[in-house]
C-alpha cells in the first residue's frame, strides 16, 4: 500500500482513515461497511481482544506483552478495534478525537476529584 | 482540565492519552485500571454503542446522525471506546496506530484486490 | 400474563419460549427479531452482564449476591440473556439443549481428562 | 460422557448443570470459573455468535441454516453461550428460568399492548 509518509514514521488517525477507505474501495467492501455492520463488527473486534484475557489471573494478564506471540494478538485485535471505530466514524461523519475531548470535559463535571470510584460510572 | 493546547483545536492521540491519564491519577482510578479490566470494559462500550443500532434498519442506522439526542449517544459511546482502547494501550504499552499500520500492511497480503468478500474475515 | 403452569412452579424451556413468542405477537415486535437483530440483542446484554463485574475484584464479583440491588440486576441481565438466546433459536429452529448436548460430548474428546488449561479453548 | 438419560433423549437444563459441572471438575478447571470470568466468556461466546451475523444482509441471516457449515457454527456458538450462561448461574446460585419467568412478568407491566416499540427497551 502506498502512501506519502515517511518511511518508519507513524501515520496519524486521517491517515489510517485514508488507508482504510482504500483499503475497502479497492475491494468494493463499501457496500458491508454500514454504520450497524460496522458497530457489530467493532464489538465483535473488543470480545476478541477480551477473549486472550478471560482466564488469565491479574498477574498472567499484566505480563502478556512477554510473551511474543500472545503480544502479537493483543496488537492485531487493538489494529482491528481501531480500524472499525475508525472506520464507523468516517461511515456516520463522527471526528472520535473531538468526540473525546468534549466528554474528557464531561467528565470532569461528573466525577469530581475525590469522588465516588467508577463502579457505576459508563 | 488544563491541557496547553490552543482553545478550539482537536487534541491527537497523545495528548488525549496524557489527559486520561491524569484524569484517572486525579481520581486514584489507576487501580481499577487493570489490562484485563480495561479490555472488559472497552467490550463493554463498544456493546453499548451497538445497543443504539441494534433494532434499527439499515435506512434508519444510516439516518442516525439527524437526531440530536441519538447523535449525542453515538458520540458519547464512540468516546468511551476510544478512551478505553487508549487506556488499555497505555497499560500495554501498545502504540495503537503502528498496531493498525502494521496490520493495513499484512491484510494488503492477505485479501488482494478482487478476492473474496470479508465473510470469514476477522 | 396467563399460561397453564401451577402457580409457584418454574416453567421449563418449552414453555418460556412460549411465552416470549406471545409477548412480541402481542406487541407487534416479531418484524424486529430477525436473527441477525437478535444476535446482536444478545450480545448486548451478555456485556450488560459484563459490566456488573468489570471494575470488581474477584473477592467482590464472589459477593455480589449479597447485595440486593446488585443481585437483583444479576437476575435481570441472565434473564435478558436467556430471553434473547431463546428468541434467537426459535428464530433459526435451533434447538439449545441438544446443541449443548452435543456439544458436550465433541468437548469430552477434544479436551481429555489431565489434558491442558482452558486457555485457548473456544 | 456417561449420564443417565434415555439414549436420543434430550437433558433438560439440570441435568446439562449436572454435565457441566463434572466437565469441569474431571479437567480442574473450576479455578477459572469465577463470576467475573463466566460472564466475561459469556460475553465473547455470544459475540462469535454475532460474528456469523455481521456482514450478512437480513436475507442472507435468515437463510444462515441452510448451508451445512454455518449452521454447524451456529449450534456450535449457540451451546458456548447456553454453557457458560449455566455456568455462570451455577457459580453464583441463580436459577435462570425463575430470573426469566420473573423478567417476563415485570416486562408484561413496563410494556403494555399496544405501545411502544422495542427501540429503547433494555
Amino acid at each position: 500500500m502506498s502512501d506519502h509518509s515517511e518511511p518508519g514514521t507513524v501515520p496519524d488517525i486521517a491517515a489510517l482513515q485514508q488507508r482504510l477507505r482504500a483499503f475497502a474501495a479497492a475491494r468494493d467492501w463499501g457496500q458491508y461497511h454500514t454504520p450497524k455492520n460496522l458497530a457489530a463488527a467493532l464489538s465483535v473486534e473488543a470480545s476478541e481482544l477480551l477473549e486472550i484475557f478471560q482466564w488469565l489471573t491479574p498477574e498472567q494478564a499484566a505480563a502478556v506483552m512477554r510473551e511474543p506471540a500472545r503480544a502479537h494478538r493483543v496488537e492485531d485485535e487493538v489494529a482491528d478495534v481501531l480500524a472499525y471505530l475508525l472506520q464507523f466514524c468516517m461511515a456516520l461523519d463522527v471526528d472520535p478525537l473531538a468526540a473525546l475531548a468534549a466528554k474528557i470535559e464531561r467528565n470532569e463535571l461528573r466525577f469530581p476529584v475525590g469522588g465516588t470510584p467508577p463502579l457505576d460510572a459508563s
